[in-house]
This record gives C-alpha cells, sequence and structure tokens, in this order.
C-alpha cells in the first residue's frame, strides 16, 4: 500500500492534537498543502510563528475551500456549529474527519450536516498529553498509539481505508469500532480517570492555605501523577463530560460502589478484603505492561 | 560536617526500600557493614545473590546485635512483633529508625518497646516505585526526595542529627514534623491516591471479560498510570489503610463529597462549574512544578 497524499490539508482547530498532525503529516511527506484555521486570532498567529502550515485561514471557510481532507480538532462543543459553518464550502468528494475523545456525540452533531459527496471518517487518536495548544504538538505523538476509527453504517469504504492509511502512516495502529462501544470504553480508559484525578486535586485544593502548601511540597508519586492528568485542558474536558454523559456517569457509579467496599473494609479493619483487591488489580498492570510494552 | 560512618548498620526487611538503602549506603561509603535480616528465606537469599549485604541473618537478633544502627523497613503490621523479638538485644547507645508511611503507628507500635539508652528516630523517605522486592532496589532512589523525621518529644538531639545526616548523604532533603501532621498530609499526598488507583483498577477488574480486554488493550495515558500506582505491594498498602484509617478516611471523606459535586454538575449539564474545577486544579500542578522542578 503506497502512502497516502493529499493535496490540501485542512485543519480546524491547532491545538495539541492538530498541531501534532501537522507536524506528522510534514515529516513522513503526506501532504502537499497545509490550510490552517482557528478561532482564536492568538493561536492563529503562533501557528503562523510555529510555521505549522502554508496558509492560515480566519475563517474556517477559507481553509476548507479546495481541501481533499479536512481533519477537525476542536473542543466537543464546537463540532455543530463549525459543521454548519464549513458545510457548503466542503469539495465534493473530500474526506472529513475528527479526532474527539466521544464518538456517538460527534457524528450526532456533525454528521448530519456533511453534504452527499463529502464522507465522513470519524476518528480518534488514543494519544495525548498535559500540555494544549500549538507549541505543545510533536511528530511523534501518535507513534505506536491506537487510532480508533467509527465510522457509521454506509460510509465509503474506500474513505475510511484512506483515513486509516493516514494514521498508519503517521504510526498509529488502527482499529474499527462502534461509537457507543468507543465511548462506553473511553470512559473507563480516559473520562473517568481524568474526572478522578481532577477532583482529588480539587480537594487538595480546597485545603486550608498551610497544609495545601505542604501538600504540594510533599507530594508523592500518586499525588503528583494526579495534577499531571488534572493539568489537562479545561474546555475540552468539560466537554467531553458534558457529550459522553451517559457512559461516565454508569462507570462512574460502579467505580463509587467499589470505592465505597474498600472505604467501609478499611472503616471494619478487614485486611483480608485488602489485600485481595489490592493483589487483584496487580493482573490487570500484567495485562497492560503485555499489551503495551512498558 | 563530615558524613555520618556507620560501622555496623542492620538492615530489618530488604524489600524496595531495604535493598535501596543498601545500594545507597555502599555507594556513598557510609558503612563498614550490612547484616540483612528477613523474615522470608527466599528473600534472604535472594539478598545475598545479590550481595546487598556482608552478612545475613535468618534471625532479626543476630542482625541487630552490636548494630550501631538498625533501620526497619518492615510492613507497617509487623512493627510491634519486630520490636518485641529485637528489643533485648539492642546495643545500649543504639539508633533504630524506620523508613514506614505512617508515623503515629509506628511510634504506638515500637515506642514503648525501645529500651532505655538506644535512640528512637522515627523517620519516611518519600519515594518508591511500584516495584517491590531485594531486585527493586537501587542507589538514587532518595536523591533529591523529602527524608520526614518524626522523633517524639525528648528524643535525644544527636540521633535526630545522625539520621538526618545520613539521610542528606544519601542524596535526601530532611524535614522534622509532628507524626500525625505527617500522616495527615501522606494520606492526601499519597494514600488516597493509591486507594483510588486501586478503585479504579478493581472497576476495571469487575467488568465483563470482553470489556476488560479491550480496556487493557485501548488503555490511555490516565488509566494506564492508575496501573502503575495499582501494582505497589499489596501487604504494604493494606497495612497502611489499616494503621493510618482515621487520617485516610477522613479526606477520603473530603473526596468523596467533591467527586460527587462534580457527578451533579455532569448529570445537570453544569458546564461552567466544571470549567471553574478543571481550571483551579492546573494551579496545584503549578504549584508541584515549582517545587519540583519537574
Amino acid at each position: 500500500m503506497p502512502k497516502p497524499k493529499i493535496e490540501r490539508l485542512a485543519l480546524i482547530g491547532i491545538g495539541l492534537i492538530g498541531s501534532s498532525i501537522a507536524h506528522a503529516v510534514r515529516a513522513h511527506g503526506l501532504v502537499n498543502h497545509i490550510a490552517i484555521s482557528t478561532r482564536s486570532e492568538t493561536t492563529l498567529a503562533r501557528a503562523g510563528e510555529l510555521k505549522l502550515g502554508d496558509s492560515y485561514h480566519p475563517d474556517a471557510i477559507d481553509a476548507v475551500s479546495g481541501a481533499d481532507v479536512v481533519i477537525i480538532s476542536v473542543p466537543l462543543g464546537a463540532f455543530e456549529s463549525v459543521a454548519l459553518h464549513i458545510k457548503d464550502a466542503l469539495k465534493p468528494g473530500a474526506i472529513v474527519t475528527d479526532v474527539a475523545s466521544c464518538k456517538a456525540s460527534v457524528i450526532a452533531d456533525m454528521g448530519p450536516h456533511i453534504p452527499d459527496g463529502v464522507h465522513f471518517v470519524p476518528g480518534h487518536p488514543i494519544a495525548g498529553t498535559e500540555h494544549s495548544g500549538p507549541d505543545a504538538g510533536f511528530a511523534t505523538l501518535f507513534e505506536g498509539r491506537w487510532c480508533v476509527l467509527t465510522p457509521p453504517p454506509g460510509t465509503n469504504a474506500a474513505a475510511i481505508e484512506f483515513i486509516s492509511e493516514l494514521w498508519k502512516a503517521m504510526g498509529s495502529m488502527v482499529e474499527i469500532m462502534e461509537p457507543a462501544h468507543h465511548d462506553q470504553v473511553l470512559a473507563i480508559t480516559s473520562h473517568l480517570p481524568h474526572l478522578i484525578a481532577y477532583s482529588i486535586v480539587d480537594t487538595a485544593t480546597n485545603l486550608e492555605d498551610d497544609l495545601r502548601q505542604e501538600v504540594i511540597k510533599f507530594s508523592a508519586s500518586g499525588f503528583r501523577d494526579f495534577t499531571r492528568i488534572a493539568a489537562s485542558d479545561p474546555v475540552m474536558w468539560r466537554d467531553v463530560f458534558l457529550k459522553n454523559r451517559e457512559a461516565v456517569l454508569e462507570i462512574l457509579s460502579q467505580f463509587t460502589e467499589d470505592l465505597t467496599a474498600l472505604q467501609r473494609a478499611i472503616r471494619r479493619g478487614e485486611g483480608d478484603k485488602l489485600q485481595d483487591v489490592f493483589t487483584r488489580t496487580r493482573e490487570i498492570r500484567r495485562g497492560v505492561i503485555d499489551y503495551h510494552q512498558e
């Protein structure tokens, strides 16, 4: 399979993921022209200073005009308005894809507005860092990471294949999944952990000043890891919890039950129960290591 | 201040922390003879294969006999029995210290059994990894990390100074703290994060097989970090929660309140509240980075 080659790529949104795509497609020679648009003038100017693209457009319509592939990397709450704004400017035969971490909401917000003759292949590269903005991107972010595609029934097979090859060319492994199933898996592996990290750091935020300062000073590995996760982009994560509400609330209620059982075991001094749980959890870690060769 | 020099050091317990001390005191030339004892014959034999010490003793009495400094690195539940077993073999003028992550319980379990003329300086190096056992230790574990000493009132000042210099010679920064206050700070920075990591990985453990396999496969950065924390030594952590019960239950109830507030905001679609919290938590991260130059 030869590498995909895109004559004109439009990147709508140029944060951590968008800018990493800009670096990666350039590094792998996958594109001739990168047209960048983002809502913030400051961010667009910064993308220019970083030479992330070939052209810069305050209006997304100008970026997508004539584009063969359009990649949308904006917070989940912005998809519907972006779709409504660009739909009439999309070139017949173009492929529209995205990188958002909830797929059902993107398909609901965007799908109905994609014109006939334009292909829509929703996607989610499972990759990221706690940093955000156009300075945060780097070409190797997607290497060795999964990218999940969730094309609705009836999506053009060649378009799916093209986006799949695009991610593989950036170093990713690709999997096709049902949107709702993707959202359930991600609620567990990513959304709930972020919610909990935000919550525990919020608990520390609410401590009295002296104690909070000491918590910062003596932050051991557990808490320090949580502060890193809880430094992720607030708007992006706000939208994740609003848009993947049902799946997050479902797994959160299971988590709360499990935590309450541990709390009860601590209060009653049931060491055997604690040790059983703490031993079982090592199995999952072994599974993760086997899969990812950490 | 010249480096401390110990003629005979007894290490009771030779897991991650004990073996790291063995490496570190050797690397920095702080000791002439290391006498190692641990309850498990297999572990003691392994310590010998790794050449962690100069002598190996199935009975802790033989290790502490004639020792100038005794460092106890056993699970919190074992302190009282260790104290009762070794107390009559301790040399007058010897210093006994420990590395446990709860201080009030160690002082309660061990303090009453320390003979007159022997100095007891409870300590806690805030350092570790998710690995355990004598193979896990390394000489640089304590470099740039805090070691908190919690000497009870009336502790010999020279003994405190000696243990303080010993940790500094291994690369640590030393702070003196009240035992109960130490336990409160660590409940927040270390014990609660571990409990939550164990709990979320337990939630994943309880999923149906297919879903669990996918969670492992697509473990995004959040969940993967939690599995690492949740791979920590089960017996050590069981004892932490049993021995620091009150402080852990107190901060856990604050955490549960905060998490419930986030859950309510998600259910009601209150994006502003979520964004406020997710923005506030970045401040704590900045504090951690400023302190630790991460």
